[in-house]
């Protein structure tokens, strides 16, 4: 049966941000004459700053705060460690909002519009509600929704970035689905309740990583993209 | 200067209500051999107990619900005033549910799309965000986000469910405009800082009823459609 609710994770699974920052840095680096910075070891790098730094808030160490102040922090420590100084506080909001302007993958405006045919399709994203509409009109993403860690003031994996997500739709987690590429956050889906759709995404992390596609039986569906997955629905 | 964000009243600026309500009492009347109701009666009694049943909550005597369990709420008392009994619970339920079922004005899915190109449109309703969804889905209306009293637990009049949904999209009130049915709605965003538009729904409160047009000079704009604001807005 088709779930009342597909429910996406965001970076890595609708949109490529590895691309996406490393062009912004580029951009950055022309206009300002920086050179031999790295810019696809520098996307890598303030994104793996964005789990550690959700830790204290998913721990109650840490009021909440939205994901743009999080990207904001981490984007200061990721310039100082690759020794970029002296960009203004212009440049560095722009750079920030990057996250705001992430291209899509190829199928996945296409797959989405399919799904949205016969389902709700929600961005349930660590990104906060700003930051995912303003790059849904970048990049033509039709959400019906915007769910996901502000509405429910936690981050995933943390059960309440679901559950909530869920309870504002008024829906129960066995009728919704989590569409990602990251096992880890299906994981975190299905001891809820949730149905779980992987979507394999090799280029992630950028060229020349590999990412190893999970068994098939370990999630409900397995997708090569989203227009697999409505294929998949017979949407 | 077009705003950068459009935020939509939606009961009667969007979709009309009494005339949708009024066919749900019809259509339940015929399901369960109901007599004698006159159910556009009903759907402006339904109504009438909106604003009275949200003023606890704004005078922060009332904690926060959403408009589902006021709705039906005030949906017991209206059939009790109508004399109307031996629903059950399922029956009451669906009914509630009409408000999810709204069918958009004539121009709203048209002017909406083209808002849509140049600004983000949003719902700044009272209405619950499960509710204004599966109206949107219902009805073909491409919200870009849905803010509102939901996210900002608060209900409109109150300054919290405009500024609140601002801010969610990190946007000052002098980059939003309001759009609504109603002047009381505007005169409460404006005061705020938000840009107006008056849209004239002379049909509201069902055939037979009048609305006086306010003045022109009242709004920044005064639009007969959303087609027509969309003509003055250039989109």
């Amino acid at each position: 049966m088709t779930p009342a609710m597909l429910t996406f994770d965001v970076f890595g699974t609708v949109v490529d941000w590895h691309a996406s920052v490393t062009r912004e840095g580029e951009q950055l680096a022309a206009a300002c004459g920086l050179d031999g910075i790295d810019w696809a070891a520098f996307a890598t790098a303030w994104r793996g700053r964005y789990g550690p730094s959700m830790a204290p808030i998913r721990d109650g160490r840490r009021p909440w705060v939205r994901l743009d102040v999080l990207h904001r922090e981490n984007l200061v420590a990721t310039l100082a460690e690759f020794g970029v100084e002296g960009l203004s506080d212009a440049q560095l909001d722009h750079f920030n909002r990057a996250w705001h302007r992430l291209d899509p993958w190829p199928d996945s405006v296409a797959g989405l519009t399919r799904l949205k045919s016969r389902c709700i399709v929600a961005a349930l994203s660590n990104g906060n509600v700003e930051l995912i509409v303003n790059m849904a009109k970048h990049g033509g993403l039709p959400w019906d929704v915007v769910l996901g860690a502000e509405p429910a003031r936690q981050y995933k994996p943390h059960p309440d970035a679901y559950l909530r997500s869920a309870a504002i739709m008024g829906l129960d987690p066995e009728q919704c689905m989590m569409v990602a590429a990251h096992p880890s956050d299906l994981d975190a889906a299905a001891a809820l309740g949730f149905r779980t759709a992987y979507v394999h995404r090799p280029a992630e992390m950028g060229p020349g990583r590999t990412v190893d596609m999970p068994a098939r039986d370990d999630f409900d569906f397995s997708a090569s993209s989203l227009e697999d997955l409505a294929a998949q629905l017979g949407c």
